[in-house]
């Protein structure tokens, strides 16, 4: 057991058929620059820059990029830790028109991806500057076609990633309430096809329909548009109230920034 | 709201095609035999044979390989409705070519489909006969490339099919534990990147294993190897102990066959 | 030369990727599980369960699954051999998290093409003990997606897969005889395209029209509703009246189980 | 039922993805001349240029470019129509860009397609005029990734495309031969696994080895290196000794042109 | 000839199938909410938020997500315009699962795509408002996958989005020079495979490289390194000793930002 | 810096998949054939044959057919090389059955590329020997699916190829010319898009309408119909009309045969 989390084992086997469709995104058909430079052995250095203190993500996606090329990536740095710029991040071997290739393609992932990773320890780290205990988490509001990137930036991060997708978690929102009738209908409707293998989260605009979902048997209740002092109170009444019987989570959303997160990270 | 639940909203947009490989599949260049037969106009009517009650399952698949082949399919039941063979099921309207390409790809289908939904209500409907008001899901152990199809057949026929793939539901078995050092470190390291949105299954062997997983947060506890009434026991101190401090379920697996179902569901 | 068959000869270059596919299908995004057990060194073994004796088959789609993971698989029988359970089949040697990406699928795809293999060879004996002589001949009713492994099990159990798909044999039922007018026009139109490079199979219902499909050049006749020592009689008149001048094989089709394959499995 | 023959019945399902690739191929990106040409409505005029009489043939591929595009396609001629240039041969209706879009890969398609069926016509008339009433048969030698384009526009052109692929018909030659130690011996392999529904040709380069071949029960002889007068005594001779006991066909194969044909073309 | 410039007739036929991809990540499997919500008929409206003033982009890419969807989008707003918020852009009008399953999807491409095009068209103007008259280009630092994308916000907001691929325009910096020995060699070797049908950019870092690219027959001439009130004695230098024999152009790279582009944006 | 051009440098990553889509058309599912013929190793001889001097070219497409089956591919010749037919260009080493299933696929590829290079030869040597120093350019009119290959055997050859594809350069010819209303209009909204990373080549039919491009800013003037002597006086007098002012070159297309070369290519 390494001490180190390893963040590369939480990839599926096929995320390196992306890597592919980046590649021959960047190179449709003829590589003309690659002619012209040939196949001699060489050494690019990556450089992490920019003005501000940073965190690394994106390795294993870096790496695959050259080794589909034919080139060895050396890491001087885990992914996770956070450098002050200009740093010496990794060196890439291999022939020249193959290090050109990979080039574009694997930095534009590494600062998105190291972007995102910065951006979330950034928030998280500001949430427990203000004693929140709690866990804070992403949407699925990511590039389409490139959320695995995305979302795995956040866990390196320390941002719960949230649902990856519809198929990977039941949400309700006004929606599908209204088309069941009632929210004890749209979870009866969803449990049956959902059973209990899937989380079940309702969104609600008060305490009465927190209670009703609560009640249906709903296992995260997300308060919308209720804050500050109201959400505590709410909160309050609802644990006492189904203490024993019922066990949920509370979650709030919308609206959250590094400017108001102070107020809207409540513990509990 | 309709009063008949249609299964087929479950269907991601991606399903289409996967029916077109399965076209693809049966005639990978010429078709010889359409030549033949060529474009007149004809009907082919779908009986549903065999020697058994059924339940018809599959029909949004089966309407869709016609569709690809620019036929029509006009439906004589509903989806999850029991027949009796032999059954007039639905009447499939185009030129006879076409008819002739979808033929074995759509019976194929719909042959598998309906066989799970059969067999998963027989089950389903014995342990309610049983008094059994938990719920049965199903595995996934399912044909490779076909897992779509018959998990939508279990649900078709009322029977939860619990994780569709590794990705949406947390399970940590005995090789997860080995790993991690102890069945605490295990599910700590698993919150760390699921975070709140996805359930953790944990398989234990023993009470005290169970005792430890719930007191770490494990949201279902999968009893291995535990059975009859020793399971009741193992239940129900648990149950009693971690009352209004943990919330769980209990699973129970591993070899429930129609004849052995009846001691195997317990409630609770 | 061997001794031994090699069936795995017969896979095409383009079966690997169908294994990716079943790969991505069972981890979509990420693998939870594999960030909680990690990397380190494992043996898995493969037991062959199950209570009756079976027959081995499914090998190289296995050892893929596991190659395409970075594992080692170590064999401890053929392809093809008969095994009692519960019995040693396979070794398997990788990262711990790479094992269980692959073990489901590896084990879902062995499982149904050990199965056909036995169910194959049970009735394949079956028809050798009563003499029979001809060839057994599978259908095109295999599972959407999924035809080349069930192909192979029918082979490693000694049935003939018969006509892999629409585009590897041209066969002529009723329906292509309605629009062309007749068996031999039908025939004529069918070997316009085929060529001499296909052969072609003709569905008759009498010994008239298996006459004229003789006459107009099929290869293959298929008796349908033909049966028992009708049967022979009309096999017998029409070898005697085309001696030397036609070549032809008949071939029985539908409803053949372990049960009444005594009575229709007639040599000649 | 039609008088004029349907070759495009003979067309699979799937045949319309490989249009959509030739389009992405001729624009990967964006469309600088569709911005500039805009969506008027327009017409254009296919035209039958060249200085021979040729045969159009490619007729469906053409019209599912321009489908695709949300164009209209009307035809003047028919498929495997002789024409003599310039003629008039179709009328493609839509919007400005989507007529550009397509143009040049439909025209590149047509002119190869109605090239090969204009060649394989001339061929098969000459031997007709010869009095040849054998087949003639294409080859696997088609270019890589179009074989379906070029065998369609053979089969337009009066000539046998014969086997599509490797997995469409059992071609023995001297490697397998070597491999299994004798005729008799590959004959026996490849029945075991090809069964009754593949035909099964074998070459040979004496009347020795297709005395071996018929005896083995291969379906058709291919005569190697035998010609003329030669090839018409073995022919005979096999012939009268098998007359009856065994049915096969010969082929002849190798540098046929224009040229030798008519020597080559032996009836029998 | 329309008035208003409409971007969508830059797309090529591919890009409807990027799409497809999209909607698949967002939902792999089942869609249990969409069980829930059904098809009752719904309206939904696009509501353009934020603080700022912003520029719609991506009309094309967001019909198409609910065209696949089978639902209809209409319009309120041109493409490239700009609004304040909040401003109601569209209504989506369709089955209410369909509405939901293309929701995500096409808002997280329209917030990106309309993010760059705002950036894009305050970056010109501000160039405009400081009396900069030449071209301002984007780079290929797009988001691996999302190029198409991305390169069309650009245009839509007026930036020229500069070679879309390695493929479609010849780019020569210091790496390539070194390969081949010198400047001239390396274009050169560039001519030899681009010919006259794609642009020669050369990465200059003096003036002496300058004058050995330009003599040598390079289109562009990017002067990395070098700016302020040298680079325009280097531009004036270089355009007298070449005027009327050589035709070049002067490209300025790296670190422009809104803050800085005064000073860097200099006619000529 | 090697001496001898490398032109696999061109290619750019993605080529491979199309290898790989080769072999999958010519065994789609089993290879009958391969089982006979089994894994022992062997040698195969690649002969150049035919009746003429010819142009070797097709490589690494011919290595890379073999490295997917596991194959080693020994060259005895240079790309680009020319050699007298009968000559032994290479050996490919490898199991009996590998070697089979990459034969044809390896033998139809390399026999097409090159056939374009020795064509592409002949015409640039001719050209060369008339005198003309100019630069002489292929189509767009390849084969489907199959533009790489063939493109990248004209430049083998010495052939310019010209645009690879609708999206690496804007051409203008007359629809896009009536949609604008002038040639100027035309030339604007062009480089609107377009930029100045995109060479811009109008097609005119006359010296007025060159004339009018040239000022608009095109970057190439394509003559359409002006030949001979006539092509000489108005290349002529444009280019002393507008030295100094504008640069452009001119395109002569059409018709082009090895016969007519040495009236048509005239320098300049």
């Amino acid at each position: 057991m390494t001490t180190v989390d390893n963040y590369e084992h939480l990839l599926p086997p096929s995320w390196k058929t992306q890597v592919t469709i980046w590649l021959q995104e960047d190179t449709p058909s003829f590589d003309y620059g690659g002619f012209v430079v040939g196949e001699a052995l060489r050494e690019a250095f990556l450089l992490g820059k920019g003005g501000q203190t940073a965190v690394l993500a994106g390795k294993p996606f870096f790496t695959e990029v050259f080794e589909q090329l034919g080139c060895e990536v050396e890491w001087h740095m885990q992914e996770g830790e956070t450098f002050e710029p200009v740093k010496h991040v990794a060196t890439v071997k291999g022939k020249a028109r193959h290090i050109l290739l990979g080039e574009r393609v694997a930095l534009n992932m590494l600062a998105r991806c190291s972007g995102i990773a910065t951006k979330s320890k950034r928030i998280h780290d500001l949430a427990r500057g203000n004693g929140y205990k709690g866990v804070i988490a992403g949407t699925r509001k990511t590039t389409p076609g490139f959320r695995l990137v995305e979302k795995y930036g956040m866990l390196v991060g320390g941002i719960d990633p949230h649902r990856h997708d519809l198929s990977s978690m039941i949400m309700l929102k006004d929606n599908h309430i209204w088309s069941s009738g009632s929210i004890t209908n749209a979870i009866k409707q969803a449990r049956k096809v959902g059973g209990f293998s899937l989380l079940l989260e309702v969104e609600v605009g008060s305490e009465t329909e927190a209670d009703e979902a609560i009640d249906a048997g709903a296992d995260i209740i997300m308060l919308d548009n209720i804050e500050g002092s109201e959400l505590v109170g709410v909160a309050t009444r609802l644990r006492e109230k189904w203490n024993g019987k019922r066990k949920f989570l509370f979650e709030s959303s919308g609206n959250i920034t590094e400017t108001n997160l102070h107020e809207r990270a409540i513990n509990g």
